[in-house]
């Protein structure tokens, strides 16, 4: 993991080519980039981030996401994995209002996570994006799954975007692809397969709200059996 | 829904044939029985719940779930359904100790709320069953992925049970079926399809634990950002 750290960018500091290039073609182009992840170097603690940034129309960054829950894996015999060993985790969740409705961020690992998802739901978030790269057998058993209830437990949208599959690659990681675009029935509204594609999809977002008047998933919740707290907005309030 | 009345039983009153039933086979077998839901009647409120009885190897009801989330939809110029019409709801979730693991119950729409399995997982379930009868729109979005992610995300084996499908229905409701069991990593371990069938599955418990080990969502969770509350446990301690 010693690549991550010199592949790192200073984000805070104004020295990343990533932002600037997302930050240009936004601009350019008049539009919001939620821009993948990459590792972001804090110079002054030396820390590391797995960091997702989110630039406005004017080139701007609106929000940026340190993933929050960074993976690990222990199978004895097969599998160690500890990205704590190279990454700090974030202490905010992220939710931006942009011109195209308010995101809620995650990556990859952060979707394992039904709260966080919850929480976004319930601070009025319209689409979770999470930026992704699952391997071939968590790909296989978890990918869909995880993006389809996570729409459709929140009654939401949900984005997800992963680099394409390299059938070369000489990595033990061989990435499952497959980005897509869920509406809040669990629906497939775009996807890519396995391949480089640029994929559109459309979101009417007047379908959340029909979703949940249909079906108010809210109002049926028992508050009085469980309540999920947003702990940061607990004490701020 | 007036048929429901004519068809509920007295459990509590000691005068419901489908417990006897449900007794006598758990008896004779000596088995534990997760016996799908029935109308349960209370004469003395006029309460109906839509009940699932645990009967044990000597026959003796374990435990009682009424369900807790009622089912309503209402798609203007489609379909307008309100279970709460005919049912009350359950005040109770419902944790009970059998000879083969600790067992949470839900019923049908119960298994929409991830709340719920996650509040059994927190209390200890190895196995949550979930009675229910979803119908062919419902069963096709929702059914595999409701069990499948909520296995997954608490990583403990679920059990679903349906009624089979009839196609000579002349009901709207036609049942979608495919009772199945899913293990911890969301791999289908038995499956009916939408006929009648015995299913015959086997649950090693040790796969929980191996599971958590390996990848300890527990401890990767962030209950510095969000918690769920248990709130009759929060108030019994």
């Amino acid at each position: 993991m010693q690549t991550m750290r010199s592949y790192a960018e200073d984000i805070d500091g104004g020295r990343s080519p990533s932002v600037s290039m997302l930050s240009e073609v936004a601009a350019a182009r008049k539009i919001t980039i939620v821009g993948g992840s990459i590792p972001e170097m804090v110079p002054a603690s030396g820390q590391l981030f797995n960091t997702c940034c989110v630039v406005g129309p004017d080139g701007e960054i609106k929000a940026k996401h340190r993933k929050l829950h960074l993976f690990g894996i222990d199978i004895p015999r097969d599998i160690t994995f500890r990205e704590s060993d190279t990454f700090t985790a974030g202490q905010e969740p992220t939710v931006v209002d942009t011109d195209v409705g308010r995101i809620g961020i995650g990556i990859c690992h952060d979707i394992r996570f039904p709260e966080l998802a919850m929480l976004y739901r319930s601070r009025g978030a319209h689409l979770i994006c999470y930026p992704s790269a699952f391997n071939m057998s968590t790909g296989q058993l978890l990918w869909d799954l995880m993006q389809k209830s996570r729409a459709v437990d929140n009654q939401l949208f949900v984005a997800t975007c992963s680099p394409a599959r390299d059938p070369n690659s000489q990595s033990d990681f061989v990435v499952w692809g497959n980005s897509s675009l869920i509406g809040p029935f669990g629906e497939v509204l775009a996807a890519a397969g396995h391949e480089d594609a640029t994929v559109i999809g459309e979101i009417d977002l007047s379908l959340i709200e029909a979703v949940r008047e249909s079906l108010p998933l809210e109002t049926q919740g028992r508050g009085d059996l469980y309540r999920l707290i947003d702990v940061q907005r607990e004490h701020s309030s």
